[in-house]
């Protein structure tokens, strides 16, 4: 008899997105006519920059012609674009990173789960809380947890609150963790990552044989100089922190895909005999059995990112979304609700008003307003009593939504 | 300390591509103006369908038009391609498998092996030998397996040999194994399964409660009207079989990167306390989590195979290559060397001259003609003394090629 995987049955009912998508739509075949603006998931709406459209279409003609036609690329990508994202991304900030040590994805969110193939299953896992849910329901899968308590916390995993209390920084813990996930700019809290509070982490990690899982996936909405863009800006960094970095959010590829995850070749971790295993060959092992790399196509679009009209339309993207969280930001501290975030990251984060619960605000939101936000309890237990609000919208709709909003909800 | 997942240290030095690719730049260094003919990794040379490129481009243009850009897709893939999938190639068959149990990907090998995320640890699985490196190797990691023996086997696996002796078929094990990988028409031997074969493979699964995870990348190339497409042309296939498609070898997606699986909803395995669960359910889930689609413009592409003008284009890049496959084993067989294969695939299995190992012939090969192919023994241990030629190349190259091993190995 063929048996299943139990730790999916641990996973609570779905997974938060799906949830929102199941009651925006019973609202909408309820009401046909409402003017739903959706600042809910964190999906960019704007058109790709023109720089990738125009590489992606000459890399189509490529595959119409014999001599410059692409089979089977390398699983970890091309070297031209490896190489781009070494010296523009890395290199230019000082951070010692060669471009053997990218690996091209086809997204952050399949590289955070599949990573956990390489690590054994007695590590002990912390997580910020709130918390990008996909980097739990990875582990609950993969059998690193117990079950789920009332609040959603799933036994084994240390959780690490972000909250207001502590301006929304991850304490270092006082017991010891063996992976850390650090999310920075926050999703969804929109906060960051001092390099004081990296420089922290970096230290412990190293001091613990720990390995940082560091997603910079929203590192170009940084506006602050003084916040770093990658955790390897910090010294020691090298030795024990991986980074996932993707094209969704600065260059709109959601739709698109393409990411990459970086492996220094230094970071080692434990074999079950005591030795240093570098984790760099575990990854490329794992990538060249289980990948076929990404598409010749997507690559050559993500590579024109790095070029100087790419570089120019990706900044008129980021900056463009960032004028939208000023917006919002203003618009709802003005009608006195409290807001954090959204200064260096695309989300504002917004203290639901009336004390309501983070689903009763959607839902009155959604009712009320027809806005489409993300709760923050879906985030995890300490996102309970906050709310996600997106800045990945039209202009029109953000003025509309706010609009909305702080004339329902002016306290 | 961060501990490795130790059974990747199981694993053999190299996977075989990747070795082979080592041997190849090796001697193209040592000999950097020998006229190297790759006949080995199977993959494709000729362009792509015009009706691919062209809906390829248009969907580029929808990306850059604010009305038709596409963020964030259906995990599973959009409804337009999954639809024309279950139509195209399973409906009008008469197999009944319905849109929404397609799952599109991007690429067989990575569905492959990331299916067994959702399959419990102590499951006894079966595969052929010689077999698709990747379904051992993705069960040795994921702690499937023991340690591998002097010949490659691995402790606790269930091989089925396919050899001449055997006319090359898996024959039905008498032990009880609960998954099963078959993959016809079949990588590496080009053998076919007849639908009385298939059927018995059903009834075994059906007895004994496994799962057949059936590969059907090679299905373009069937020329017998009698072998079956689909293991869904099967009856009873539903409750026990999963299959593998690629638009890598028929539309030549290798480096455009998109397949799909098929995982009906009426097929179940049991939990832990003995309950069937949906494996629907649980591949739905995994892929909602741990990936993100495929791109939007890739889709298009795939989409477009399906059109009138695809269908013609991949008809005619499919008969161009099994017109390769012909002459490679009339070739061959001219030469008085043993062929199989090579008529419902685009493989010729090769029995190696003189009692050659596998990898003796190789570099023989290699070094006298200047000719990749690849060695029967990477694909198992029954793979030795044979070696695989493939068809995927230009017509002058399979020619010359040809003409060099005829005149070196005349036997």
């Amino acid at each position: 008899m063929a048996t299943i995987n139990d730790h999916y049955l641990k996973l609570k009912a779905g997974y938060l997105f799906p949830e929102i998508a199941r009651r925006v739509s019973a609202f909408a075949a309820e009401h046909p006519d409402a003017p739903i603006i959706r600042l809910g998931i964190g999906d960019v709406t704007e058109p790709l920059p023109q720089a990738c459209r125009s590489a992606m279409i000459r890399a189509v003609e490529d595959m119409g012609d014999r001599a410059h036609f692409k089979g089977y690329g390398p699983e970890q990508g091309y070297d031209w674009l490896r190489g781009a994202i070494a010296t523009h991304d890395f290199q230019s900030r000082g951070c010692p990173i060669e471009a053997s040590e990218i690996f091209i994805s086809d997204g952050s969110k399949c590289d955070t789960g599949n990573l956990l193939d390489i690590f054994g299953n007695h590590n002990v896992i912390a997580v910020t809380d709130p918390v990008y849910p996909v980097y739990v329901d990875t582990n609950v899968m993969a059998g690193h947890t117990g079950e789920a308590n009332e609040k959603g916390e799933y036994g084994g995993l240390v959780y690490l609150p972000i909250t207001a209390e502590n301006q929304f920084t991850a304490q270092i813990p006082s017991q010891k963790v063996d992976l850390i996930y650090l999310c920075f700019p926050n999703n969804p809290t929109g906060a960051t990552a001092t390099k004081a509070h990296l420089t922290a982490w970096v230290d412990y990690a190293k001091a613990n044989g720990s390995i940082i899982f560091f997603d910079a996936a929203y590192e170009a909405f940084i506006t602050d100089p003084s916040v770093p863009h990658s955790i390897y800006q910090i010294e020691g960094a090298r030795d024990c922190a991986i980074e996932f970095r993707s094209f969704s959010k600065n260059a709109g590829f959601t739709g698109t895909r393409c990411a990459f995850t970086v492996v220094p070749k230094t970071l080692t971790a434990k074999a079950a005999d005591g030795s240093d295993v570098e984790l760099w060959k575990l990854w490329n092992r794992r990538q060249s059995t289980k990948f076929n790399g990404v598409s010749y196509i997507v690559q050559r679009g993500a590579e024109a990112v790095y070029s100087p009209e790419g570089q120019a339309q990706t900044k008129a993207l980021v900056d463009f979304y960032m004028e939208n969280a000023k917006i919002i930001r203003e618009q709802l501290a003005a009608a006195g609700i409290q807001v954090y975030g959204g200064t260096n990251a695309p989300y504002v984060w917004v203290k639901t008003p009336n004390n309501l619960s983070s689903w009763d605000f959607f839902d009155k939101l959604l009712n009320v307003c027809n806005v489409v936000g993300t709760p923050g309890s879906g985030f995890g237990a300490a996102g309970e009593g906050y709310f996600r609000i997106s800045a990945f919208n039209s202009r029109e709709n953000v003025n509309e939504a706010m609009r909305r909003i702080t004339e329902s909800f002016k306290v």
